[in-house]
């Protein structure tokens, strides 16, 4: 009678204990079995995109998971004389990422001292014009009378000034971002402002953080 | 014999996988009814402030994990004419999810491009009006005799002055978070600068990042 | 008969449920007995470098996961009177953990409303004499004829000046990490400018954020 009772006792603990050590190294595992049929039943994957990877961060894990995500990348700005320019688009298309983000922020930053990233009117190109001519009045070259204003001048009159303006623009811009779109307002664009007189090439360094969709 | 054994085991057993089944599919259960009481002991919940639930991420997960976590609101500023204001309290009045981050950052980014936010002194109302009135002389809506300076001006002598003392300023602040709390300095606030001289109603993207406590 | 049966399936029993709770109330315990010898026959550490732990975020967690890891510390910028100053190795010396970085943010934050960080020219001391001198023709004293300009005279006339400089260039400044190290241009330093006349001491919040190495 006891050898009866005794292994029926330990099948039943057996398999309770193999359902233990199962659930200790590998907890979720109930959930997946349970959510197996839901999975082949409902009609596809959430995430249908399939080349939002960052490309500087390859090995970015748990892309379904609310972790936050980087992304990381250069652009190189097409080469330009003083003035503003509209830069919304050449970052939006150098930047694919950002659609895959539900919420997070952009920052460029350009690794310049004589230009600066600003945010401002996207529509009428003479704002733009104005805006250049506008801090030449700000931050002039020589004084009213032709005067010299400054100590360093061994980089042609315009350095300085482009120095200086640099700092009150500023060398980084940060946008929020919302459900994969950059949350600029209507009339709000990304500028890159060129300060020097002769053409510069310049780099700027993008950063993505966020949640993933 | 075996049947009166045989029951007894299966109760057990029954009562055993029952409670493992429960635990597999709500893991805290335990923990909530454990520190249930503790809890009815205790004078009051650590965070008290109910709607603490981010707006834009309501799935967002692990809030006892250190993850990085986001909130993203949308603020809407009073209408305002020229001037400069300190908007601090509606800030964190709007904000209160501030409160549940242990270290992070607040981004705010106005969605216009004749107005600005910046941080300044918080106490006397002069230094906001010098402040419109010295950044009138910087960017004057005419030149020293009167002249027009600028070529845009189809929405008025206020306009292009507006966009350039926005690039000047800038469209957002970033801001740290310690401790449940901004990190401003004693006399530091948060200002928003309306440039346009009729009143203006203000969009506000305000996106909070950081680990909880 | 029964006697004997009914204490062998409680004995059992009650260690299974003794191991159940004990799962419930430390889930990582089963992990950790197991890779505990593993620990002890493998090398070492697998992070050798011992003083990187955040200051303020001393229980971060999961350093080996790509989650963001946060990292907030204050630096005391040294006294000083109005000028402009290069601050690139005092914040690389006092922020070792951006070196733990392989991608991130570092922002930067001055908790006053009369000074400003800005990113600048890192080379010729004339860049940033001519910063200062031309910041003071922007935003002056006094009128050309010596009139007096502001309401707020209070603290000394070279106070509100530097209210209006702080604004114009900014109270933080946020820098891209890459591969442990800030992501400057090759001519970019991180400037500290101080806009009284006097010599003050200035507190700089700093915030790292990023995915670890």
């Amino acid at each position: 009678m006891p050898p009866r009772t005794a292994p029926q006792v330990s099948q039943t603990t057996t398999l309770l204990f193999f359902v233990l050590v199962l659930l200790c190294f590998f907890p979720s595992i109930f959930h997946y079995l349970w959510s197996l049929p839901l999975q082949l039943i409902l009609p596809s994957h959430p995430h249908p995109d399939p080349p939002h990877t960052p490309a500087d961060a390859p090995d970015a894990p748990h892309p379904t998971s609310p972790t936050t995500m980087w992304t990381q990348k250069h652009i190189t700005l097409p080469s330009r004389a003083r003035g503003s320019y509209l830069i919304t688009d050449l970052v939006v298309r150098e930047l694919p990422e950002i659609r895959t983000y539900k919420v997070g922020l952009l920052n460029l930053f350009v690794q310049h001292t004589s230009c600066a990233l600003s945010l401002n009117e996207n529509w009428d190109e003479d704002v733009r014009k104005d805006m250049s001519d506008t801090l030449d009045r700000i931050v002039p070259e020589a004084g009213p009378n032709g005067e010299a204003l400054y100590r360093h001048d061994a980089e042609g009159p315009d350095d300085l000034p482009a120095h200086v303006k640099s700092a009150l623009i500023g060398a980084s811009v940060t946008i929020p971002i919302k459900d994969g779109k950059l949350a600029l307002g209507t009339w709000q664009g990304i500028w890159a402002l060129e300060f020097r007189a002769a053409k510069h090439t310049r780099k700027v360094v993008a950063t993505i953080q966020g949640e993933k969709a």
